[in-house]
């Protein structure tokens, strides 16, 4: 048996252990989510889990029930909308310990279910049990393609231009004034980096459509920072591609979040490792460049290329400031990694910052 | 808002506040498994997911981890088999704490996905995270049924005859032999409580067989104890219809395990009230028994008749010893009710009998 110390790893061996074998799937482990075809020629289902475990993925006194509620949902219509899948249903496993309140419980569902948060998923189950210590959560998330039409990590090519939507490293920096605990509530950067954080927006209708216009090679959404995720991204799509595929991004045009500066926060160091983000990143095949940057709505978030893949396997390379150009280290979120970057979702430190 | 003190008030507060409501779903919270139908008008899908939370549904000390993978997915298919769903796929969300090995977590799965545990079901997907205390699980397994023919815990009739598969109360007397922590492992009858009770086997074939045989008004597994599971039985087979339905059920007729006179329990008490049997519990039309008995094949688990539905709405009479018939009390599992009976699953006592 391999050594497991890293997430990746894990999910690799579990991946080769348990390899895809049903003509009712599509895709099984190691994507965004499962795949799943019900007898329909162009019908396809997508199935995706995430737990939220207290202490690791939250901390009470940082998230009121009704915020962790709906992001406990996001995280999981984002992977979704990296397939491209409709939200359809939902079941939600809730264990808590005994100085929960009944009121914490029906804010917590109130957060999940409402409109804003379950984007016409609906709750169809799930699992009540009790904790010794923290909450645990764990939802699984049911999402619909039409068509045929599923986005996967695989599929990039060499010469595909990579996008992210929204913004990079917005969601890190309000994780950081929850550690440093100074907030300032009159700040308008503040609040939107702390919504960030505490509320993510799953990027639902612009994956739907990404996966239904044809422009698009792969997808995936961004969990655990772009410097862990744009590595997986190239990886998936290597397999059977011939020599594989890298990439090359460009720090000049990262969305980054600038404002966090303003609180000690390095923008760029955010937006290359910073975790929690959950927008898009996706390669839009060269050629439909120009047809895909003049439909992609404008109602929808913004979306900002920020390099091409390249035929460099696994070789992620970064270019900036200047003509610098360097390798990007993997320093995003892993659960099982012992040193961890910006993103470190259980750090401690409490320093204020100016 | 109605006040939460049992699993019970919790699950039906969550099935009012959040009806069915899909055209694609069937049946939403409150019965063994969510049902989707697919557009395919005969073909529907089962969703259902369980939670085992370290230090109460198991205990580290109490099983190996592939026994422990066996039956986080044995709980689930349990639920499948309720419904009368053919096992298909499954996700595993799995957080664990910094004291267990790589090799706890490869044994874990592998007892997860034996094709004795899976029973033809597929691993497609899931999520890993750190805790800081107990290990969590949730598992989320999607069943296919055929020809439309699902089993919900409603339909039952006044008249329809109660049956169950297997034995009651073994499960219970193999908790109460790791809770005394007094196993003679030459016994074979401890042998069998103790593999009741921590590798439960999940009667998928029978539950498929019971919902397309068309004898059978509405089934349900037996994961709380027959005096918690029977009531609700009773109670989601009178909604809407008409005066609701009780039930009797004699004493004499339980399929009891009386090797455990043994190690000092009572067999009758863990029949009715002992917790995590994964049996099935189900109502054959008055009319069908025969047609039955006759059909059902020998080479499935035993059914025995324990007694029948009546028309006296929510009340469920024992008879026995004797002539004696009394109400049964409400004393299975509920992880949000405070005093707990045999079946408590947290107990901590070590008196070893006799």
């Amino acid at each position: 048996m391999p050594k497991l110390t890293s997430e990746n790893q894990i999910i690799q061996f579990l991946q080769r252990r348990y390899p895809a074998k049903s003509a009712l799937l599509k895709k099984g482990i190691g994507d965004d989510a499962a795949v799943m075809r019900f007898h329909q020629r162009e019908e396809y289902w997508s199935v995706t889990t995430d737990m939220l475990m207290e202490g690791v993925d939250f901390r009470r006194e940082w998230t009121t029930p009704r915020q962790l509620g709906r992001k406990s949902i996001a995280v999981n219509l984002s992977d979704l909308a990296a397939m491209g899948a409709r939200p359809r249903f939902y079941t939600v496993s809730l264990a808590i310990p005994p100085d929960i309140s009944k009121n914490w419980i029906s804010e917590f569902y109130e957060g999940l279910a409402a409109p804003e948060s379950s984007k016409g998923a609906q709750l169809i189950g799930g699992d009540l049990s009790r904790t010794e210590h923290g909450i645990a959560i764990s939802i699984t998330a049911l999402g619909e393609s039409l068509n045929g039409k599923v986005l996967y990590r695989s599929g990039g090519r060499a010469g595909d231009l990579l996008y992210v939507t929204g913004t990079l490293g917005r969601s890190a920096a309000g994780l950081r004034l929850l550690q440093t605990g100074c907030v300032n509530p009159r700040s308008r950067s503040q609040r939107e980096a702390l919504q960030s954080h505490q509320m993510p927006e799953p990027r639902c209708e612009a994956g739907i459509w990404l996966a239904q216009c044809g422009y698009v090679d792969c997808m995936m959404d961004l969990s655990d920072g772009l410097s862990m995720d744009l590595p997986r991204l190239c990886a998936a799509s290597g397999v059977g591609a011939g020599n594989g595929v890298g990439a090359e991004i460009r720090l000049a045009d990262l969305p980054i979040f600038s404002e966090s500066r303003q609180w000690g926060c390095d923008p760029v160091e955010c937006a290359l490792h910073g975790g929690e983000e959950y927008e898009l990143l996706f390669a839009v095949k060269s050629a439909k460049r120009h047809l895909f940057e003049k439909n992609y709505p404008s109602s929808f978030p913004k979306v900002t290329q920020i390099g091409k893949m390249t035929g460099a396997a696994g070789k992620i390379w970064i270019t900036g400031p200047g003509k610098n150009r360097r390798k990007l280290p993997e320093q995003g979120y892993d659960h099982f990694r012992k040193s961890q970057s910006c993103s470190e979702k259980s750090a401690r430190e409490r320093r204020c910052p100016g």
